[in-house]
């Protein structure tokens, strides 16, 4: 969690780590500053207090953040323009060098953040022809800073998470009854969803309605969601399509993962729902799903690898005679994706529930649980997913809340 | 503008451009595949179909691109998993390698994108050191390919910001339509606004719905917008505080930048709003400020520096005795920013309009315009900000459809 940083950085031997960033949205730098709204590198020594570099107009925006604030006039910017204001690449990079100069930035130091590729790699590869005693530690298999502390919240992020599936659970609710409003034309397989009116139900309709929940109930959607019906129900990521029509008995994927508008923590959850009646290849891969899901949800233990869950929902649904990605690599029908990731201010971070996966389950740790069957060929996907945490006890604690049901019902007429 | 892609590459001598990505929102990838919803990395020859590499569960979402769609699996995936899976820095360093060997990308290339640094960086230094043949061409002040194509917009891109501007618009008559609808307790400046019931006005509960109605509308609020009053109008990028409460004559600046949901292109404009009536010193501020921006936009010219418009406003302001930027480098009062930006996927991009700015005016230009002025020690700014185009008659187009009126009226008792 953020309070082993300079622990971390202890472990991992760096002096010295740098979280750049320009207008790109940023985890790393939101983890560091409470998200506040401030488009600054970040400077952090070991044992010392961060620094944030910003534009002198976001100072009092930065000054959130807990971290010292410095502007770029503090590094000499008004020289720097009159020489160089109309090359604004050399003015960067000498601005840029300055940081280090100035803030005695040396030895061995990460660098992290997000950035465009095209500003950050002149002003890195300049830095490492100045022979500023920068000593660039990359990340590798050994190096993982960040995702280390990711990998366990603590009880600050836990509200935090635990707000955000709150939320999101009362919105896929809201998404339930909005559905269930509807009526079918006629009860066979394939008849479309109508209104009131008699009117056909567009999946656009109800991405409409789902994006204005999502707004009322404070969250963000800045990644969008899925919600796909039949074959591209079959696709995991396949968003759906706006123009098509709802039909009686299809599958629908509908994965959401907004974030708190507040906190920036994101929930993510996923349900498999059939309007007015389940098609019978539908129900037996749904079957098979949840079964995977509460046979891996009844066997988390802390200490053990990630790993060897991912191996047991993949033993399962080859033995359901489902082909996997471990039985034929590559595949995209059956159970084709790893088990979850863990979630915080990224959607997808540490820990990591793939075959070959090296965590280990632990106290504080926030990730998803989402087996899936995905035939796309035959016009269906199943994936079934909750955001857990485990706390204090070592018990995995559900942050989803809303129930498992397949079938959607409709209103009679 | 897009289309000049290939003859730019030929301009600039670039043999291949490489476009990485991550799950970081990414506007150079948008760019090129018209926001599909696919995390790849894309590759492209000079002269040839550019190449995006995805995740299998993705190639239905990627395929809306356009380009060219491989997968990992195309590139040795499953060996690699094999015998690195357990190593994922390792593993996404040997398979970013294939990618250039398989797909023969060598010669002077050119990286762009956004991505998160230390996945990058490895991968990236990994393939300087692997001697593939590959020579980086950095950005620097004579080669900046994206900021040359984003700089002109065409038919299909300005249709996007109009639409965008339309709907934009629309949010703050609504918002103007909302506070309108409000009362002041007392008409002394400083007064607290209430609604029907008494109750006190908070910049919370107007932030609320302006999401709302962005939302309703189609609009993406991935930046947050700018609803400061009073010393928080005077810092130009203080974003506001929701417990504020709104008072009778205070500078409030509203400053709101969404996308379309659809296409992604952003709108940016900004009103000064005082409710009831204006304080005298606001009032002056923001008659300098309407005159400043009458002033550059009556005098735009295809053909001229943008640098020029600059230096115009910077002596207005100087000879009304406000501070700037030129006659006090990094003051925080008076005129401290430059007069405007390009405007397109991203919310700030070519062309710039500061003093040193070597920018010209030239049809297809899609930018703000934006003078503004700040006390925040006095405990106001003001800020008037609209976006254009220049069409193809050489004409400025108002893509913002708004009046800039400053005092909003208020109900009567």
């Amino acid at each position: 969690m953020r309070s082993d940083l300079d622990r971390l950085m202890h472990t991992y031997n760096l002096d010295a780590i740098v979280v750049l960033g320009d207008e790109t949205p940023n985890t790393f730098r939101d983890y560091l500053t409470g998200r506040a709204k401030a488009n600054g590198n970040i400077f952090k020594k070991r044992d010392e207090q961060a620094v944030i570099i910003v534009n002198g107009m976001e100072v009092d925006e930065a000054a959130k953040s807990g971290l010292r604030v410095m502007t770029y006039y503090d590094f000499d910017f008004a020289a720097l323009y009159e020489q160089f204001g109309s090359q604004p690449g050399k003015l960067r990079r000498e601005l840029f060098l300055n940081y280090f100069r100035k803030l005695d930035i040396r030895g061995r130091v990460g660098f992290y953040g997000a950035a465009a590729v095209n500003g950050m790699l002149p002003n890195l590869l300049h830095l490492i022809d100045s022979n500023l005693g920068v000593e660039l530690a990359l990340e590798d298999d050994t190096l993982a800073l960040f995702s280390h502390m990711y990998e366990t919240k603590d009880i600050a992020e836990i509200a935090a998470l635990r707000e955000a599936g709150r939320l999101t659970s009362e919105v896929v609710r809201r998404a339930w009854d909005f559905l269930s409003s509807h009526y079918a034309s006629d009860q066979a397989i394939g008849s479309p969803i109508i209104n009131e009116y008699g009117e056909p139900l567009t999946i656009g309709a109800v991405r409409r309605y789902i994006q204005a929940q999502e707004t009322a109930l404070g969250l963000e959607d800045s990644e969008g969601f899925i919600f796909a019906q039949g074959r591209d129900a079959g696709m995991p990521h396949s968003v759906g399509e706006d123009s098509d029509v709802l039909e009686v008995g299809r599958s629908i994927v509908f994965d959401i993962f907004p974030r708190g508008g507040e906190s920036g923590y994101f929930h993510d959850m996923t349900r498999t729902w059939c309007l007015g009646r389940a098609a019978d290849d539908v129900q037996a891969a749904y079957d098979d799903v949840m079964h995977a899901f509460h046979m891996v949800m009844h066997a988390f233990k802390v200490g053990a690898p990630t790993s060897q869950y991912q191996v047991m929902v993949l033993d399962y649904f080859e033995s359901r005679g489902h082909a996997t990605q471990r039985s034929k690599p590559g595949t995209m029908e059956g159970y084709v994706h790893s088990l979850g990731h863990g979630i915080g201010l990224n959607v997808h971070e540490a820990p990591m529930f793939g075959e070959k996966s090296t965590h280990v389950l632990q106290v504080g740790n926030a990730f998803t649980v989402e087996p899936g069957l995905y035939y796309p060929e035959r016009g269906y996907g199943v994936r079934v997913e909750d955001s857990v945490y485990i706390d204090e006890h070592g018990v995995v604690q559900r942050l989803t809340d809303f129930p498992y049901d397949l079938v959607v019902p409709l209103r009679k007429r």
